[in-house]
């Protein structure tokens, strides 16, 4: 990927001396940002631009260039694909749209790209894309015009759609975030956004990334990524509704993904979701301050209404608000003439005009230890401007050299906040909750250490595992007895169960088990719904009632064979399942049971495997956790069962491929711990073969 | 209230001209603005400022102004009070702070404040707040120098806090919203929210009412308000936290609200509730455009990545995006070059550059009846910039021509966000969101028709009602059998249910009732938590276990009383119940019941009394609301009966303002009706007289 960023040359194509023509907005581009390589200009009619040949195919060109840009009109793209694979270009970026995004019979088009692309050997950005940049090597080639410098800095940029991209760099440059690189990645016929995320995450000049997507294509490798840096990863993933779906297909050929997936994978590996533009600018601003180092926030406000709606902000994102000491307030309360404060945080300046005095109450907030980072709420107009503007850009500078957050939050006008922006050395917040908002954000950002989440695969039965699964009927579903079975070979714990074929049969089994026992048929996919067809028969006391009830189903039903189950009393009624999700892969689901619970849609979702941490979190964020935890006089379920039997239950979506769904409904939880009491398995694609 | 927005005098106490004073802002601004009727100024030093004489008391003004506005230290206000009383004053405007927002010592000052004005039958608002703006009559009284001219419109602002008033203020002004009148309430001593805007629903100048409130004090009253108009009315409630509270009550004396409370009566009185500054400032530009007649919009995007973002704003915000017609897309299809466009809703423009066109596509897109509203993201730079700014202007007059609103986004650096500003006559949205919410908001405003709520007034027994609240022990609670019979006196279905004073006496009631019975022990406070204390024993189901049932009660808790109920099977098990909030009054509330949904909290609360609608409302958003309309095959419940129920419980609360809380736990609710089986009442105050 680092070729794509650090060329020493680079061919335009699609460059021409005509009016309107906007690949001479590249070399603008390049021009503009000093690029140091060499430049080469290609299109069919030759000529010359500004001084420089324009090479009439890439063939002529005196030399291979290390990257080439191309913008000329879609149905010219393979060939030149082709031209630039026989010179021996590696890597392209290819801004010219009108693809899959347009419409499904250019898709044959796309095809040639790639083929050439792999004839070659080539990596190609694109189609459908604006271009990339790096601050660095002062490289700079997207199409339209960046009639602005972009501010070197940390923070890298991948965007899906040019439009937003350009959103986002332009956003940064007006906000004092700096840019390490950018990427608009378009269709992402061969490099995507995991390719790209790869590089950043090891580029020495990226501190801090910006994923905007709308779609996600290998979702796993995204989360392993995410998750394996300690670098903060904003991610604004859009195209959530249908519509969204129908408009981000036409526009950069997404797919959707399933969205609760995307969010629960998102959480897990420690990356902020951003939802709105405005939302994900307030992230980034954040990102850009020193990482606060907990959530204790010093509020100074000039005003009493801003402050209430400051401490709202913080109980909103979860931050804390510690009383100033003592010392910190004394200077303060000696310099308040009226006295109209009252001191506390947030700390409400009041009538304290003593502008000067503005910067020791920051600078002292922020040597307290007892804080975190300090937001600073400042509104000044007419006579104030002058102190007021030597003030914020000294805040700049208390912020560097202490070494932690100020949100510099600024109720001026927009003339003056574009004149205070350009003396602050960084940025500038409109109210103080985005400022709360985005000092939360970066406090939680970073990656999530991963710990032992194997440490559940012990006695892990994954040639009994394998055999279960191949005993699967043509639909895909396993019987009762295999899905409990598949169970046991996970560790997870199962109700003691016996499989009859016949009503004697039955009755030796609840004999063994002992009494009371559950009766269920089994024979396929036309029994799945066993309550409904009469398949079940709870609550059977004896001998008697098990022959009685067994012959009953064995005759209306004719079942191939009988589970006999223990009845288990009482436990909160749980459920647990895996899914597969076609691009993050298997994820678990935990969530309350019983009928209520289930119409209420109280589950939480994980990617697996899942380690203690995770599936605690799991646990801890169901809306009724609660019952879990001893409520109203009950006794709480045993959290260790509970969380072994979900990463254990993990563990199995992980290393069996093979199934696509698994229900575990209900999973019964009490103090002593938790039983699998009836389960639902259904095996797609290639089945394992036993043994291997 | 009409004399403090027109007075045809104004007097300024505490205007000098030593450096600082901040009295001569309170005369710049009006002078500023343009006051056309006298000013005079007061200040004990006397002296004269700028031509004007300085009064040394306000028993030296030649005549007695309309309105007196006071800046003057803490202590030296209740003797201006009782100066301004004395000369005839009726109405001021107390802006000094440094009352009991400081500290309760202060509350003394206040008290002969409010005295004061008392006995000669002022009004005034204050203290601690900014003053007061009327742009009709052209009066401006603020403290602060308003160094911009305020736009005069539709939208009339009320502020507890003088530093988010003039955030809003500034705000509106920056983004063509016109201000009809404005008044920071501060302490709200005298006049509060509810005189302001009993006056400003009935004021002809104002069209739209924004509301920033910390606290409210008669809630009631503010809801009766808001649901009796159309105008739509936008509330900023801000201290939601306790840290907030700490704060907001030493800034502007305010109380902390329960917010679910809050939320229910603002979301029943149509108001919409804006949670930050900055989704309050989209939502009042959303509210000085055409209202929308319906939640269909259009979406017209330069670029595709925020055509899907708007696609996914319209998904949260519940607007609908219907296909545009192909009339509507032919000429635009004609028009686009290297047709890189999908013409669907969001309309994706592509590289479609006739600028001259856009005029038309947003024009027609107006004319279309399918579309109730039009989103029109636009971004430019660079040599785009001159046809873009005549593009800007004409889209405020197509707007008003249209009479349908156009939400006009701009996606230009902050320069040119200013500049657009100036040549546009509507508001302009940094980005499609911020315009979304804001057409979703103000389709969504407006008052609510009040229907006939009390249709289920009809047989309330209120005399018997009263009898039995009379009956409450010394705690307040009613007895059992008292509890039951006060939702029959409200012809709330109960289940049948017999007194019994000994076994006999229950077996015998039991016999009438049929069995299986359920038996409970009635005994005052302590053994209300009967299932607990072995209170209540469930399934008898002879004459026999109801003997020996009522025998063990009776010798092990030594009830006063047995209640014998028939048992009822089945049955969607929900929660109902009264509250009587200090601020809003009496308030129903509707839950799903059993220990899972209790954990959940899923509840749903009104004002009482509601009407059908409301109650409908209540039942449609709780969250487990899909259990209550056949969930898994269940029967529904019957919807008449439950909303008839709710209605009924509503009057109760009403009507009997003794009832300080009251939980029918379970409602059991079925296809047939609903059945309360069990309550407790507690009554609080003043116990009402039986007999009237």
């Amino acid at each position: 990927m680092k070729q794509f960023f650090y060329p020493s040359s680079v061919a335009i194509l699609g460059v021409s001396p005509r009016p309107g023509n906007m690949g001479r907005n590249i070399l603008a581009n390049l021009e503009n940002i000093g690029f140091p390589g060499e430049i080469f200009l290609v299109s069919p009619k030759g000529g010359e631009l500004g001084g420089r040949p324009i090479y009439s195919s890439v063939a002529e060109l005196p030399q291979t260039p290390d990257l080439a840009v191309v913008l000329t009109p879609a149905a010219t793209v393979p060939g030149l694909v082709e031209d630039c694979g026989q010179k021996g270009v590696k890597r392209m970026v290819i801004e010219t749209g009108g693809f899959r995004e347009l419409a499904d019979d250019r898709r044959s088009l796309e095809n040639q790209i790639v083929e050439a692309s792999r004839k070659y050997g080539m990596r190609f950005i694109g189609p459908n894309c604006i271009g990339v940049i790096c601050t660095e090597s002062k490289l700079s080639v997207p199409f339209p015009l960046l009639d602005r410098p972009i501010r070197p800095g940390g923070l890298s940029i991948l965007a899906q759609s040019g439009g937003i991209g350009l959103t986002y760099l332009h956003g940064c440059s007006e906000n004092k975030v700096g840019v390490a690189k950018f990427c608009s990645m378009g269709n992402k016929l061969n490099v995507n956004e995991r390719d790209l995320l790869a590089y950043l995450v090891d580029d020495p000049q990226t501190e801090a990334i910006l994923l905007y997507l709308e779609s996600i294509v290998d979702g796993r490798a995204l989360y392993d990524l995410i998750r394996s840096t300690s670098k903060p990863v904003v991610v604004h993933k859009s195209n959530i509704g249908a519509t969204s779906h129908a408009i981000a297909s036409s526009h950069t050929a997404a797919l959707a993904n399933d969205d609760a997936v995307v969010d629960a994978a998102l959480k897990q590996a420690g990356a902020i979701r951003a939802h709105t533009v405005h939302e994900c600018m307030q992230i980034v601003k954040g990102l850009s301050l020193p990482k606060p180092k907990g959530r204790r926030l010093a509020i100074i406000s000039r005003s009493g209404g801003h402050a209430v709606v400051s401490a709202d902000a913080a109980f909103r994102h979860d931050m804390v608000l510690p009383p100033f000491p003592e010392e910190y307030l004394a200077p303060i309360q000696e310099a308040t003439r009226a006295s109209v404060i009252h001191l506390q945080n947030p700390l409400d300046l009041g009538d304290l005009f003593h502008f000067e005095l503005y910067v020791d109450i920051v600078k002292n907030a922020l040597a307290q230890e007892d804080f975190d980072a300090v937001v600073m709420v400042h509104g000044y107009r007419g006579p104030e401007v002058e102190v007021s503007r030597q003030f914020v850009a000294k805040v700049g500078e208390l912020c560097k050299q202490a070494g932690k957050p100020v949100a510099l939050v600024l109720l001026v006008d927009p003339e003056e906040m574009i004149e205070a922006a350009k003396l602050s050395s960084i940025p500038l917040f409109p109210f103080a909750e985005e400022g709360i908002l985005a000092l939360s954000c970066s406090q939680k950002a970073g990656g999530i250490p991963v710990t032992d989440r194997l440490g559940c695969a012990e006695g892990f039965d994954q040639d009994m595992a394998q055999r279960l699964l191949a005993s699967a009927g043509p639909d895909g579903w396993l019987d009762l007895p295999e899905a409990l079975h598949l169970l046991n070979a996970a560790r997870i714990p199962v109700a003691p169960f016996v499989t009859a074929l016949d009503a004697e049969d039955a009755v030796h089994a609840a004999e063994t088990l002992g009494y009371p026992v559950v009766l269920k048929a089994v024979g396929g996919a036309e029994l799945l719904h066993k309550t409904e067809a009469g398949g079940v028969v709870l609550g059977l006391e004896d001998a008697e009632a098990v022959r009685a009830a067994a012959q009953k189903m064995m005759d209306r039903l004719k079942p191939q064979r009988l589970v006999v189950m223990q009845q288990i009393g009482g436990g909160q009624e749980l459920i647990m399942g895996i899914k597969r999700d076609p691009g993050f892969g298997p994820v678990v689901l935990l969530g309350l049971g019983g009928v209520t619970a289930e119409a209420l849609g109280d589950v939480s979702l994980r990617l697996a495997p899942v380690d203690d941490n995770e599936a605690g979190q799991m646990m801890d964020e169901l809306k009724g956790a609660a019952l879990l935890k001893g409520f109203r006089g009950r006794p709480p379920v045993s959290r260790a069962a509970l969380l072994e039997a979900v990463m254990r239950l993990a563990i199995l979506a992980d290393r069996m491929p093979a199934i696509a769904e698994l229900d575990v409904n209900p999973l019964l939880a009490g103090p002593g711990g938790v039983m699998a009491v009836d389960a639902r398995v259904r095996v797609a694609g290639d089945l394992p073969k036993p043994g291997h």
